[in-house]
């Protein structure tokens, strides 16, 4: 397919990621898909690194994802390939011979066993991939000693992306600076539980396995799991967190104890970034879209009731088209199947209440409304009129000719 | 918003619908919404006439629903009144009063209860109906006395459809001939201007209201509830059946005695019929898609996985496309939430097996598939591999830039 125009919604520029001692990356082209961009990545991680992963929920997830899951529980990954452009999801037999074929390659290569060497593969579902080829360009990344950036990795992992994306931040722990980088892909078959993205985080603080995994699973509840293009969810969505452990300072064992938490708040901000540049990229994407939900029973009625409108086609038309179009909202809030009352319900849109107590409020004015609509981040708000404390934040965009367009020409 | 172009897959022409003895229709122009055009149908069933109903699942459902939820149950419901152009759904007491205001006009004018006259509408949620405009109308239909045909009424009921919609089919019950005929509205499950389905259904066989209730039940599962457009559930759907008893014959009252077995039969046929009228004008339409999932544990798992990929962006838009993009049949099938074995999943389109026993098969010929692809109806057939005898199969169309134009601009 032809180069996708830019997203409307992309930021300026790629923020400046600093190295993260520890972490070697190594690009380049594979010559299967794409052509004259680099589409492979290979992330090595120092001796004593502790890595942890968050995978699709798919019962059809891809081969690459069940190796990793095992790769990561089984104890010692030092490495991840990543090749952008076929999936190797739905492949059978076939795409696991594949698959090992260039591992052990790989593994030869960087003096390393095959388990040790985790595998994320991100594009069409269903084709075939060449273990040659991957082999090959295996080889090459070996030979090359690691000498990409955080942004040469970035750009290698897109497929239909139209930015790179990126984010960083630093903290001070225990009189120690220790720095989290991130780096993301995806655009569409973006949906909770991770969608058609990929993404790797990495710090050189240092964090055992276990405290690891837990504070990668809370910091992706408000971030990956935040976040919704189109509802649909990808084979081959992953997600690793590698802390090097290359800052002197002592390991971090408790997730609760203070330093945890200080890395925890740190890691967020990364993954949320991250997260939104996501949303922003998504196909065909002209606004970003925060939906809050409030006054339901539960957390878990409240992430329901959001998603139900985030992913709502009729909601994400009518932003699309600067249509201050409420009653579409409620009519997702009704249909979303979580507990809400509609005679108590009240919503908000860019902070001006149109609706209250189950009918539109006297006297409404659509014109602060209508404005807001025009503008690129649009802000919905509902409660939902069941006076609990659950609440939900979710981020999406809007559904427009641009998402068809590239959807109904994608694999050719 | 200017007049939409008759969808292209629409049937020739309104089929003939003969007359049921008992049920007189009037059709008028309530002049709130359309100009130009009739609006507002009124049915009215002979004395002695049984009614079933069945009504949208939202939470957020309209004051009309309500009203005639109560009104079936309370025991002897006449009448329907029927307006296009205002969902009268999230308008609080104002919508209630304004409601019973033209009720009781129109109760007066046909000398019934209010009780016994149920309320449909369907439009634009949120905005305040006018009970006055209503009762005006309401008054000049009773004098009409009529005299409208089954056409006027299905032209009538219409908001974001292009075409009216209509069904008939007649048999013989012990000696007698019977005669049901349909018609409904809808095209996007709702649109907070027009769209969200509605279907009055009308025999002259002689029915109990129990027996009616089911048999009603039974057919809507495999017609209106196996239908989907975009995953949007209306605030107003309804689904009426009545049976005036015209007929000279004995009552069906057992809804597995061999008489309620024909009915259901012929039943099912004319609210097939219309369930596929609604997706052949969903919004946008151009493909008309059949799903079918066989080999899940249970049907209801069948369902879930045939309406993962029915309601699939990335299918709908792939199949818009024209693109075999049979990859994104198997994230659906991963994404459902029900059971499925990936690796026994088999994946057919157009009667071409594309994948088996979970992978694509040897010497896959992607040429049938284009071909079929390529015209107006599609076919999937999806076996998930669980060896049970589950099945289901869902009706869809595709999703295109048309579905975008009507609903970025619906409103305005």
């Amino acid at each position: 397919m032809s180069e996708l125009p830019l997203s409307a919604l992309a930021p300026d520029s790629f923020p400046a990621l600093s190295d993260i001692a520890g972490i070697r990356l190594s690009v380049g082209q594979s010559g299967m898909k794409y052509k004259g961009r680099d589409d492979v990545m290979l992330l090595l991680a120092q001796e004593g690194s502790t890595v942890a992963g968050i995978f699709t929920q798919s019962a059809t997830a891809a081969a690459p994802v069940d190796w990793s899951r095992a790769g990561i529980a089984s104890g010692n990954p030092r490495a991840i390939i990543t090749n952008a452009g076929n999936a190797n999801a739905f492949t059978g037999t076939r795409g696991v011979t594949a698959m090992t074929h260039y591992l052990s390659r790989l593994a030869e290569g960087l003096s390393l066993t095959d388990t040790q060497i985790l595998v994320a593969s991100t594009g069409v579902i269903g084709e075939p991939i060449s273990g040659e080829a991957m082999a090959s360009i295996c080889e090459t990344l070996v030979a090359d000693g690691g000498h990409a950036s955080w942004q040469d990795a970035a750009a290698a992992i897109r497929t239909t992306d139209t930015f790179a994306k990126g984010a960083t931040t630093s903290c001070i722990i225990g009189g120690s600076v220790i720095t989290i980088n991130g780096i993301a892909k995806g655009s569409g078959m973006i949906a909770p539980d991770m969608a058609t993205m990929l993404a790797y985080i990495a710090t050189d603080a240092a964090i055992s396995a276990d405290c690891l995994d837990i504070l990668l699973r809370r910091c992706a509840e408000k971030s990956f799991n935040a976040i919704t293009v189109d509802s649909d969810t990808s084979t081959s969505d992953s997600v690793y967190l590698i802390a090097t452990g290359a800052v002197d300072m002592l390991v971090i064992t408790n997730p609760d104890s203070p330093e945890a938490k200080q890395v925890q708040a740190a890691l967020q901000m990364v993954m949320t970034d991250l997260a939104h540049q996501i949303v922003k990229d998504g196909e065909g994407a002209q606004k970003f879209i925060t939906v809050t939900v409030t006054g339901a029973q539960t957390d878990a009625d409240a992430k329901i009731i959001a998603l139900a409108i985030a992913n709502s086609p009729l909601v994400k038309t009518a932003i699309a088209g600067e249509d201050a179009n409420w009653g579409r909202i409620v009519m997702a809030v009704g249909k979303s199947g979580a507990a809400a009352s509609r005679d108590e319900l009240s919503i908000a849109i860019g902070g001006t209440i149109i609706a209250e107590q189950g009918e539109r409020v006297e006297g409404y004015d659509e014109a602060p409304v209508r404005a807001h609509m025009e503008g690129r981040n649009i802000d919905i708000t509902v409660d939902v009129g069941m006076r609990g404390t659950g609440q939900s934040t979710i981020w999406t965009c809007d559904l427009t000719h641009g998402y068809i367009s590239i959807n109904a020409d994608y694999r050719s």
